[in-house]
């Protein structure tokens, strides 16, 4: 059999014990720092494939690889982080776990906190939530908490409850979400054997830009991989404080996951681009709807919109004439498509092609084959 | 750092060359019966948790796990045969890949066709489809043939197509399906050392417990596992073929990816069963939705509804006083819950549960911390 698509070594590797991926605590504990002791709360996150996008190759001139994160367990990259945080939780004694948040944040910890048994709580400002995006937390069975405030408020209170109860705050502000954020840099380095010459990637809140430079700079300190990638963020172009050097403040983009006007991890994200060589840049909405389209119908790979806004990118500095010959370049695209189906469909406007009689020949004309 | 939940063994295991997932085709190909030199169209898939329910271990006294195949690419184990499928149609020069099919099997079919860079057609009977049931296949590009007749009409022109053009048919006939979700079995023996005592899936079309049965039993031959599992298959009780022992025309559940009147592995599945000494029986959809709750909320798990049916069996057959003491429990939950969130919705009457002003003492007392 070939295996022409991939770079692994396929034979003569000497076999573990199990070939199954155990979540990213088991798999990388001893590069986590986090407290000696501390129990492993799993549902198998991590170990996401990395898979080698033809099309991106073609337009860019690079060698572009997609880190496909929406194949976590709750359908994004937050899992990573949210493993981590919620077993040191529960290993310091937490009851309940709290975020405010009202996407895919509240969606891990809800899961991990059912996992863990322990309380899921979330704070959101009153009457501004859509149901909808908060199904997954609700699903999992989380209090959810409608704050008489803003979200502002509702971080204040979340610290509060951190501060005087057995709550554990799993915001961005815990440190240990990045811990387990920074692990998807490892597997890419154990997949390409090296680091990639670039890492392209959405930025939001920008704690996995922050994450992914910490990850690679410890693959590189360890000799795991002996270079750092250049890292460049996208943000959308009507919620991009990054690019503008200044927080927004009615941020605005049909990618929910990154409509954020203030980063919580905006020092360490700056620091990213500026050591790393990369910068930040934007796009407009109608070029990460494309993308997102893009994507799933060249290279079978649906994510949430936010998710497309490292492709978008991608496609953006193509047809300015950008050209990554003889580079290897990872794109993580971070949530799964079908967190949002309704964005992804509202841009087609006829789904269903051709209607056809019963018959063989008139089915064969229909699809274009007689 | 403990590892109580995991029985692998964690030390002295020797390096694979990586230890990232590779996907089925190269982590099992010699294990697979497909031609020799065909080509790997793989997305990631496979690799899936197995993950401890402690939840449905202490309901049932056994040692109960989950096989998780909702963290495939398209979210469902549909992929594991798909990969397969698109893999051998490619390697034999189709041009195009058609299925009979309004939901997994349509998306994961569009998903590896837009991977490989053929054409996927769908044939559905006119005006019977929900738009949204396609989305996923809408989104990997395929074009959609809406045929003047029933379903059957659409498998015969499918089977049509593939006897005169130069297309693939991937529906559950295509004997390639079978060797690719075969792979779930191997993975589970890899984890666990050996096959569970028994295995615990939903019942729709009846391939999947046909494809474990068929990997359980070559395990055993390999000499991978020692034993074989019994093999139990539940059904929607408005859609029990296989309880009832003939066809049902007009099946009816709310569990829609299990809504098959007449399985197309009918006697393979049969053969499963009396060759394990296990049986087909039914849930409602009232315990379908009752268990996949409980699932997400209790194990962080969130399925899709089918594939609570399997969860439903285990807490029916606990309220009947059946015990599992001492024994090994897989159960398959085949999607992401992702998949029909409105379903999961409507079973909850309040989406919010409380009201508080922006105060930290006030959020103690409605999460009943103070």
């Amino acid at each position: 059999m070939s295996t022409q698509t991939s770079p692994h070594p396929t034979s003569a590797a000497p076999a573990r014990a199990t070939r199954q991926w155990r979540g990213v605590i088991e798999e990388y504990g001893d590069r986590l720092d986090i407290p000696a002791g501390t129990p492993v709360i799993s549902l198998g996150e991590g170990g996401t494939p990395l898979v080698e996008s033809a099309w991106l190759s073609e337009v860019t001139g690079g060698s572009v690889w997609l880190k496909v994160e929406g194949n976590n367990p709750t359908g994004s990259f937050k899992d990573r982080g949210m493993t981590v945080a919620l077993s040191v939780a529960v290993g310091e004694g937490a009851e309940a776990v709290v975020c405010a948040s009202t996407g895919n944040t509240s969606a891990a910890m809800a899961a991990y906190a059912a996992k863990a048994r322990v309380k899921p709580l979330v704070l959101v400002p009153q009457g501004k939530i859509a149901a909808g995006k908060l199904a997954q937390a609700i699903l999992h069975g989380a209090q959810v908490i409608m704050v008489r405030g803003n979200f502002d408020d509702c971080l204040r209170l979340s610290r509060g409850l951190a501060d005087d109860y057995p709550v554990a705050l799993v915001n961005s502000v815990n440190p240990m979400r990045l811990q387990g954020q920074k692990t998807a840099s490892f597997e890419i380095v154990d997949v390409l054997g090296d680091a990639p010459d670039v890492h392209v990637l959405p930025t939001g809140n920008a704690g996995n830009i922050s994450a992914y430079w910490l990850g690679y700079r410890e693959s590189l300190s360890s000799g795991e991989s002996r270079k750092l990638p250049v890292m460049r963020g996208w943000q959308a172009a009507g919620s991009a404080p990054l690019v503008q050097g200044a927080p927004v403040t009615d941020p605005e983009t049909v990618a929910s996951a990154i409509r954020i006007g203030n980063p919580a991890s905006w020092d360490l994200a700056v620091e990213a681009a500026r050591a790393s060589g990369g910068r930040f840049r934007a796009v407009s909405d109608e070029q990460i709807l494309h993308a997102q389209r893009e994507l799933a119908s060249s290279d079978g790979v649906f994510v949430e919109p936010a998710s497309a806004a490292g492709v978008a990118g991608l496609l953006l500095e193509a047809a300015e004439g950008v050209r990554y010959d003889g580079q290897r370049v990872v794109v993580t695209v971070t949530g799964h498509g079908l967190k949002d189906i309704d964005t992804a469909l509202s841009t087609f406007t006829d789904l269903v092609d051709t209607v056809c009689d019963a018959d063989v020949d008139a089915a064969a004309a229909a699809a274009g084959l007689a």
